[in-house]
Protein backbone atom coordinates (compact mmCIF):
# COMPACT_ATOMS: atom_id res chain seq x y z
CA UNK A 1 0.00 0.00 0.00
CA UNK A 2 1.47 2.92 -1.11
CA UNK A 3 0.07 5.05 1.37
CA UNK A 4 0.74 3.70 4.23
CA UNK A 5 2.88 4.95 7.17
CA UNK A 6 3.28 1.19 8.77
CA UNK A 7 4.21 -0.44 4.89
CA UNK A 8 6.18 2.47 4.29
CA UNK A 9 8.32 1.45 7.82
CA UNK A 10 7.67 -1.87 7.23
CA UNK A 11 9.20 -1.99 3.85
CA UNK A 12 11.78 0.49 5.21
CA UNK A 13 10.90 3.04 2.82
CA UNK A 14 10.14 5.61 6.24
CA UNK A 15 12.79 5.75 8.57
CA UNK A 16 11.80 4.29 12.27
CA UNK A 17 13.77 3.81 15.48
CA UNK A 18 12.44 -0.35 15.27
CA UNK A 19 12.68 -1.85 18.55
CA UNK A 20 12.65 -5.65 16.94
CA UNK A 21 12.22 -6.81 12.91
CA UNK A 22 11.99 -10.18 11.79
CA UNK A 23 10.53 -11.32 8.13
CA UNK A 24 6.74 -10.70 9.18
CA UNK A 25 6.68 -8.44 12.16
CA UNK A 26 8.43 -5.60 13.39
CA UNK A 27 7.77 -3.76 16.47
CA UNK A 28 8.28 0.38 17.44
CA UNK A 29 7.72 2.74 20.11
CA UNK A 30 4.17 4.51 19.87
CA UNK A 31 4.86 8.10 18.46
CA UNK A 32 2.04 9.47 21.24
CA UNK A 33 2.44 7.07 23.99
CA UNK A 34 -0.43 6.55 26.52
CA UNK A 35 1.59 4.61 29.06
CA UNK A 36 5.08 4.63 30.60
CA UNK A 37 5.53 1.86 28.20
CA UNK A 38 3.71 1.56 24.61
CA UNK A 39 4.73 0.17 21.93
CA UNK A 40 3.25 -1.79 18.76
CA UNK A 41 3.08 -5.28 17.27
CA UNK A 42 2.91 -4.55 13.67
CA UNK A 43 2.46 -7.10 10.60
CA UNK A 44 4.63 -6.10 7.29
CA UNK A 45 1.84 -7.77 5.37
CA UNK A 46 -0.81 -5.07 4.76
CA UNK A 47 -4.24 -5.88 6.65
CA UNK A 48 -6.43 -3.11 7.52
CA UNK A 49 -7.85 -4.78 11.01
CA UNK A 50 -8.90 -7.90 12.92
CA UNK A 51 -12.16 -6.75 10.88
CA UNK A 52 -10.15 -8.07 7.44
CA UNK A 53 -8.40 -11.10 8.97
CA UNK A 54 -9.12 -14.23 7.45
CA UNK A 55 -9.56 -17.54 8.95
CA UNK A 56 -5.88 -18.59 7.49
CA UNK A 57 -4.71 -15.73 9.54
CA UNK A 58 -5.03 -16.87 12.78
CA UNK A 59 -1.44 -17.97 13.50
CA UNK A 60 -0.37 -14.65 12.12
CA UNK A 61 -2.07 -12.98 14.80
CA UNK A 62 -0.81 -15.33 17.44
CA UNK A 63 2.60 -14.50 16.71
CA UNK A 64 1.71 -11.08 17.19
CA UNK A 65 0.35 -11.77 20.63
CA UNK A 66 3.23 -14.06 21.53
CA UNK A 67 5.87 -11.32 20.10
CA UNK A 68 4.02 -9.02 22.71
CA UNK A 69 4.46 -10.68 25.24
CA UNK A 70 8.02 -11.80 24.96
CA UNK A 71 8.45 -8.07 24.27
CA UNK A 72 6.71 -6.89 27.58
CA UNK A 73 8.94 -9.10 29.15
CA UNK A 74 12.22 -7.22 27.34
CA UNK A 75 10.54 -3.81 28.55
CA UNK A 76 10.13 -4.84 32.22
CA UNK A 77 6.63 -5.31 31.98
CA UNK A 78 6.14 -9.06 32.10
CA UNK A 79 5.78 -9.82 35.38
CA UNK A 80 3.89 -6.63 36.50
CA UNK A 81 1.52 -6.63 33.95
CA UNK A 82 0.20 -5.06 30.56
CA UNK A 83 -2.91 -4.24 28.41
CA UNK A 84 -2.77 -5.62 24.64
CA UNK A 85 -5.23 -4.10 22.82
CA UNK A 86 -6.21 -4.27 19.12
CA UNK A 87 -8.26 -1.16 18.23
CA UNK A 88 -11.08 -2.13 15.34
CA UNK A 89 -12.77 0.61 12.86
CA UNK A 90 -13.74 3.72 14.11
CA UNK A 91 -15.52 3.12 17.71
CA UNK A 92 -12.91 1.13 18.48
CA UNK A 93 -10.45 4.19 18.22
CA UNK A 94 -8.70 2.69 15.22
CA UNK A 95 -6.34 5.51 13.39
CA UNK A 96 -4.45 3.63 11.16
CA UNK A 97 -5.94 1.48 9.10
CA UNK A 98 -3.20 -0.98 9.31
CA UNK A 99 -3.22 -3.55 11.69
CA UNK A 100 -1.29 -3.23 14.82
CA UNK A 101 -1.75 -4.58 18.52
CA UNK A 102 -1.04 -2.03 21.31
CA UNK A 103 0.99 -3.08 24.14
CA UNK A 104 0.78 -0.81 27.61
CA UNK A 105 2.56 -1.21 30.69
CA UNK A 106 4.32 0.61 33.51
CA UNK A 107 1.30 1.53 35.43
CA UNK A 108 -1.83 0.52 37.30
CA UNK A 109 -4.47 0.35 34.21
CA UNK A 110 -8.07 -0.22 35.09
CA UNK A 111 -10.17 -3.21 34.63
CA UNK B 1 -8.78 -25.93 38.41
CA UNK B 2 -11.37 -26.62 40.69
CA UNK B 3 -11.07 -22.85 42.52
CA UNK B 4 -11.67 -21.14 38.78
CA UNK B 5 -14.74 -19.38 37.12
CA UNK B 6 -14.25 -19.59 34.06
CA UNK B 7 -13.02 -23.37 34.34
CA UNK B 8 -16.94 -23.72 36.60
CA UNK B 9 -18.04 -22.62 33.82
CA UNK B 10 -16.68 -23.85 30.70
CA UNK B 11 -17.46 -27.36 32.38
CA UNK B 12 -20.71 -26.83 32.47
CA UNK B 13 -20.44 -26.58 36.47
CA UNK B 14 -21.58 -23.20 37.52
CA UNK B 15 -25.00 -22.08 35.40
CA UNK B 16 -23.92 -18.94 32.68
CA UNK B 17 -25.99 -17.58 29.88
CA UNK B 18 -23.37 -18.79 26.89
CA UNK B 19 -23.62 -16.73 23.67
CA UNK B 20 -21.48 -19.31 21.74
CA UNK B 21 -19.58 -22.76 22.44
CA UNK B 22 -17.52 -24.93 20.95
CA UNK B 23 -15.47 -27.71 22.12
CA UNK B 24 -12.59 -25.40 22.87
CA UNK B 25 -14.19 -21.66 23.67
CA UNK B 26 -17.37 -20.05 24.83
CA UNK B 27 -18.36 -16.48 24.88
CA UNK B 28 -20.36 -15.25 27.51
CA UNK B 29 -21.64 -11.16 28.71
CA UNK B 30 -19.39 -9.38 31.00
CA UNK B 31 -21.26 -9.14 34.50
CA UNK B 32 -20.08 -5.15 34.84
CA UNK B 33 -19.96 -3.89 31.25
CA UNK B 34 -17.94 -1.15 30.68
CA UNK B 35 -19.83 -0.44 27.27
CA UNK B 36 -22.80 -1.25 25.60
CA UNK B 37 -21.79 -4.20 24.16
CA UNK B 38 -19.22 -6.12 26.05
CA UNK B 39 -18.74 -9.82 25.96
CA UNK B 40 -15.69 -12.74 26.41
CA UNK B 41 -14.30 -14.99 24.86
CA UNK B 42 -12.64 -17.84 26.90
CA UNK B 43 -11.08 -21.21 26.48
CA UNK B 44 -12.07 -24.12 28.44
CA UNK B 45 -8.88 -24.89 29.13
CA UNK B 46 -7.33 -23.46 31.92
CA UNK B 47 -4.50 -20.81 31.46
CA UNK B 48 -3.57 -17.77 33.55
CA UNK B 49 -3.07 -15.22 31.09
CA UNK B 50 -0.94 -14.31 28.08
CA UNK B 51 2.26 -14.44 30.13
CA UNK B 52 1.53 -18.25 30.49
CA UNK B 53 1.05 -18.81 26.95
CA UNK B 54 3.28 -21.33 25.39
CA UNK B 55 4.81 -21.23 21.76
CA UNK B 56 2.22 -23.97 20.51
CA UNK B 57 -0.78 -21.99 21.74
CA UNK B 58 -0.25 -19.14 18.90
CA UNK B 59 -3.05 -20.80 17.00
CA UNK B 60 -5.42 -20.94 20.30
CA UNK B 61 -5.02 -17.50 20.78
CA UNK B 62 -5.54 -16.54 17.23
CA UNK B 63 -9.03 -18.76 17.41
CA UNK B 64 -10.53 -16.29 19.84
CA UNK B 65 -9.17 -13.66 18.04
CA UNK B 66 -11.49 -14.72 14.85
CA UNK B 67 -14.29 -15.74 17.28
CA UNK B 68 -13.75 -12.11 18.76
CA UNK B 69 -14.88 -10.83 15.14
CA UNK B 70 -17.00 -12.87 14.23
CA UNK B 71 -18.96 -12.68 17.75
CA UNK B 72 -18.38 -8.76 16.91
CA UNK B 73 -20.61 -8.83 13.50
CA UNK B 74 -23.43 -11.16 14.99
CA UNK B 75 -23.09 -8.60 17.93
CA UNK B 76 -24.18 -5.63 15.25
CA UNK B 77 -20.67 -3.56 15.87
CA UNK B 78 -18.69 -5.12 13.15
CA UNK B 79 -19.29 -2.21 10.97
CA UNK B 80 -19.11 0.24 13.72
CA UNK B 81 -15.97 -0.94 15.80
CA UNK B 82 -14.53 -2.20 18.66
CA UNK B 83 -11.74 -3.21 20.93
CA UNK B 84 -9.99 -6.32 21.85
CA UNK B 85 -7.94 -6.14 25.22
CA UNK B 86 -6.16 -8.70 26.88
CA UNK B 87 -5.31 -7.80 30.37
CA UNK B 88 -2.46 -9.39 31.68
CA UNK B 89 -1.73 -8.96 35.25
CA UNK B 90 -1.77 -6.56 38.07
CA UNK B 91 -0.91 -3.89 36.19
CA UNK B 92 -2.94 -4.74 32.89
CA UNK B 93 -6.36 -4.50 34.91
CA UNK B 94 -6.51 -8.57 34.99
CA UNK B 95 -9.27 -9.60 37.25
CA UNK B 96 -9.81 -13.67 36.99
CA UNK B 97 -6.53 -15.27 36.37
CA UNK B 98 -7.72 -18.03 33.41
CA UNK B 99 -7.12 -16.38 30.03
CA UNK B 100 -10.09 -14.13 28.34
CA UNK B 101 -10.14 -11.35 25.86
CA UNK B 102 -12.89 -8.43 26.33
CA UNK B 103 -14.61 -7.39 22.84
CA UNK B 104 -16.48 -3.85 23.72
CA UNK B 105 -18.13 -1.85 21.01
CA UNK B 106 -21.62 0.10 21.07
CA UNK B 107 -20.38 3.33 21.73
CA UNK B 108 -16.96 5.46 20.46
CA UNK B 109 -14.29 4.67 22.15
CA UNK B 110 -10.89 6.35 22.69
CA UNK B 111 -7.78 6.00 20.60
Amino acid sequence: MDNCVFCKIGSHNQTADLVFENEELYVVHDIMPKAPVHFLVIPKQHLESINHLAEDKADLVGRMILLAKDQAALHGIGSTGYKLVFNVGKDGGQVIPHLHLHVLGGKQMPE
